[in-house]
């Protein structure tokens, strides 16, 4: 297998839009082929995340952005949607790196896009909802709004964590990404704030929940021997890791098993552990989801994840940043497009280009995704690292 | 990259199930873990094909097919759906296939799952239609038969086909299917059937369309150094080619360019031609699909494609038998399963396990599925050729 570099990368803002999911991806796609410094002559494939079940266009949407991005128009090239709910953008660029990675093609494209907000909120939760076990589960009504309430109770109830503590991952995100031009909200919100937000699932508040967002992301994918042809400043794949399973027969819903252990063979494949780990864009679906991703990838021990942001260790700073960009809470989560949208941030903040939210010269930023439900999980876990 | 064969082939009856999509993709899988001689345990990916619109399980199949058959009750692995439309099965495979070709994986499935035939068929067939580009073939009510109307009218005023050797494809794949005991329709017709049959999109009739059926079909991969743990018949992936893409800028809807191209380097890279196919499963979502199919695969010249059916040609025992199995029209279109049943048949009639439809002594069988609707066209192509 050949080493991967990522030498370009394109994101449209998250947040609001009027235009349609075509067209946020054709967006994504050209500017990451600008940055790239190609006409995208070269692109050989493309591996395309896309929920699409609150689009219009629900399938072939990376066949429409190839197209209209002048790529198809010069010459046919594979195109695959890849769909794992929430982790499908992840999804996407794994696939692409496997392909480049064991030989099939030198130059690839891995894009996400969705567009969510405009439909009403319960029409769109109800077409997230989907994503879910439907025997059971959809028939229980079980959601990962619920089930996230649960593990928060879970989490206070065994380990002491606080809702002050859970409000301040959600005052930390905002905060990040009120610097991040491409984030879905851009203004700072206090503890209070949160506290005082809507009970959407206690003890958890609106605040503490990601929106709905619409967006589209892209990363250009070649392999190692080429990549001087396109930049001086490569971010390399170090490791792509994905398990798709569920806590063990204890049921309990604070054990990230699988992701723990998707984080250890991570750390593995990239020769580093997690006190390496410069940087971590993950899945904060919820302020909850964020602790526990803590727990997971090893930043802190088991059940010290409120510790960890209330001093601190989590902001941009402390022992390990997680979500400088604002992460799902904040940046947003046009589904589709937020596993890109991290590989976008880890390549900025890599190369230094990452501005007001820039960490101070990381080597290596870990990102994480998850989607599905099945079993009170979300059951598709992918961790990639990136390094310079 | 490594030589890959399939060592386990599963697949359910096509046709109209009482069973969920989940139900049907175990037996499919299982049946595949008992033909390759194991629980299952060595597994380490899987791909699913699943277009999903007409589901009410419209994401996560994959999980929970993988979970009910035991696998991901041991460990997780990672689990990725893909969809193309109607090339959903096809590109599962294929994306297998990358990962173990280039070392990632050892042993992969790759799954195929549909289930239509729940859905009232204006249903069905609106589920189908979201395979379209919608903005301006959407709005303009293009749909797959309509064009394949088109399309057969132009072969007939073009090269003089006639509605009879349209009729003979149906007739051919309809005899076929009768002694495939996996096939959707198990009964003979005659030509004045297919003629006498409701006129759906002028010339063609309802015979000379595919039906919506339900079905699941699954294939183990493993890399060639593990060919012998598993079976003294392997079936090795010689050739596995996906283009995206329409037709020139002419416009002419009989330009079969992209599938052309795709046979084309599927053949170069099998090292053989067009003459060498012993069979072929193509995707004759219509009958005239299935002539230009003909043609653009190299089996008889351009235009000859109705003489070609009319002689006997694509019988079996003719000089190209194609759609032994009875094809998408009478085996029948379980949508993300059918790419997947083609490579069942495959392999099937390369073991010459294939029962009545046998062909004598295959070396290479050749398979074909298209997918989505852009520009008129189908716009996703896919050949796999498979040898002994």
């Amino acid at each position: 297998m050949r080493g991967v570099a990522i030498v370009g990368v394109g994101q449209t803002k998250f947040g609001v839009s009027t235009e349609t999911s075509r067209s946020l991806g054709v967006k994504a796609l050209l500017d990451a082929l600008d940055d790239a410094g190609t006409n995208g002559r070269e692109i050989q494939a493309a591996y395309v995340g896309h929920y699409g079940l609150l689009d219009r266009q629900k399938g072939l949407i990376g066949h429409l952005v190839l197209s209209d991005a002048g790529i198809t128009q010069r010459s046919p090239i594979p195109i695959t949607r890849v769909e794992d709910a929430c982790s499908s953008g992840a999804v996407a660029l794994r696939e692409a790196y496997i392909a480049v990675a064991g030989g099939f093609y030198d130059v690839a494209v891995a894009l996400g896009v969705e567009k969510m907000t405009h439909l009403p909120t319960i029409e769109a939760l109800t077409g997230m909802a989907q994503g879910r076990e439907q025997d059971i589960e959809g028939v229980m009504g079980m959601n990962p709004i619920g089930i996230y309430g649960m593990k928060a109770r879970l989490h206070m109830e065994r380990y002491g964590t606080s809702e002050e503590q859970l409000a301040l991952v959600a005052v930390k995100s905002y905060k990040n990404a009120a610097s991040n031009p491409y984030a879905h909200f851009q203004k700072n919100i206090t503890k209070e704030d949160v506290l005082n937000s809507p009970s959407i699932s206690p003890p958890l508040h609106r605040y503490n929940f990601c929106p709905f967002s619409d967006g589209a992301a892209a990363a250009i994918l070649v392999s190692e021997d080429l990549v001087k042809k396109y930049t001086d400043t490569p971010v390399y794949v170090a490791a792509s890791v994905q398990k798709s399973g569920f806590f063990d027969d204890s049921g309990d819903l604070l054990t990230e098993r699988v992701l723990g252990d998707t984080a250890v063979e991570a750390y593995e494949k990239a020769g580093i552990s997690a006190k390496d780990v410069d940087l971590a864009e993950v899945h904060d679906a919820s302020s909850i989801a964020e602790i526990l991703a803590y727990e997971a990838l090893g930043f802190c021990p088991e059940g010290e994840g409120g510790k960890f942001v209330e001093e601190g260790q989590s902001q941009i700073g402390g022992s390990t940043p997680v979500n400088a960009s604002g992460g799902l809470t904040a940046k947003g989560h046009p589904v589709g497009a937020t596993g890109l949208g991290q590989t976008f941030e880890a390549v900025k903040q890599l190369r230094g280009e990452a501005g007001k939210i820039q960490v101070p010269h990381p080597e290596y930023v870990l990102t994480h995704t998850m989607g599905g439900l099945y079993r009170g999980e979300e059951c598709n876990k992918v961790v990639h690292i990136f390094k310079r």
